[in-house]
């Protein structure tokens, strides 16, 4: 099996208007990707944020969970909690990502826009075919990663979609859903 | 198709100790299961509280982004909020569904810890043969659907599972997931 990692981005993001901009950590996400994340097996969750103030408030989250309250009122959150790393930018976390599995890995780039991309059968195949690759989803906040990153990424996923045309979900539940399709238990 | 409808649940629900209690409703979980519903073509998403002071503030969270400074901050948020209907219990929800379309909906319990139970392909199934039923996902808060739920559901359905043991999502993703499985355009 490729190992998998997680990346949540929060520069460069966009705005509701286009703009390039850098988004606010909410402490929801780091809960709700850190389950989905420990749930499909992904090795690392890295919260990405350029402003050391921002990851010091993630650091703080985390402490309450890992260390404080939090650690006994619910283990199983720590559990998945463990799995995040706070990290500067991009680089970093694919350095880390390389150190904890000894490969670089591959680049995908999330979008609720794109229209082609990889789809998540052929992804899937190669992440269970276990080729001497990993493969870091990149999952943008905001209103979704920049065009910048998708200039980096060696690989585009399809977008999600559903019966109709409305796709506006939010990076919580996408991030699950998208885990869900790569490394689900189909029944 | 078969009609589909979506219960989030606020008691009887299940603490970390397995007592039945009332949670409080999370507005972060109004705003992604409204959004994972109108992706997936869900006719309506009933957020269920018997206290009037809790289904209030969901009231107030809705103005907010149906009338408020929100309408004009994103639209496609207010679209997906305009599928949530506050109800005391599980009784006026089933009824306002069935009042919506024409048909009494079965029940359906989901939990984390359920084993066995409906597949998700036969679910998927049983909705596209579109056969003169609908359906209501029931979604646990807390630690999960009180017992008392699964006596009066009609269908159980399977647990979700990644490649390990742990399945500990938040029921923002898992109401994602479970969405995705039955109603997801596959590709």
């Amino acid at each position: 099996m490729a190992a998998l990692f997680v990346a949540l981005i929060h520069h460069p993001v966009l705005d509701r208007n286009g703009r390039v901009v850098t988004s606010a950590i909410t402490s929801l996400d780091l809960h709700d990707i850190a389950r989905a994340s420990h749930t499909y097996g992904v090795r690392a969750f890295f919260v990405v944020h350029p402003v050391a103030e921002q990851r010091n408030f993630a650091g703080r989250v985390l402490d309450h969970w890992r260390l404080g309250y939090g650690r006994e009122y619910d283990s199983r959150r720590r559990e998945a909690l463990d799995l995040i790393e706070v990290v500067t930018g991009l680089d970093e976390a694919v350095v880390a990502a390389e150190r904890a599995c000894g490969q670089r890995p591959l680049l995908v780039y999330t979008s609720a826009r794109a229209s082609g991309g990889t789809s998540y059968e052929s992804l899937r195949a190669r992440i269970e075919a276990g080729e001497s690759t990993a493969f870091l989803l990149m999952f943008g906040t905001g209103f979704g990663l920049a065009p910048a990153l998708l200039e980096r990424a060696d690989l585009r996923l399809a977008s999600i979609q559903g019966p109709g045309e409305y796709n506006h979900l939010s990076v919580r539940a996408a991030a699950g859903i998208i885990l869900d399709r790569l490394r689900g238990h189909r029944l």
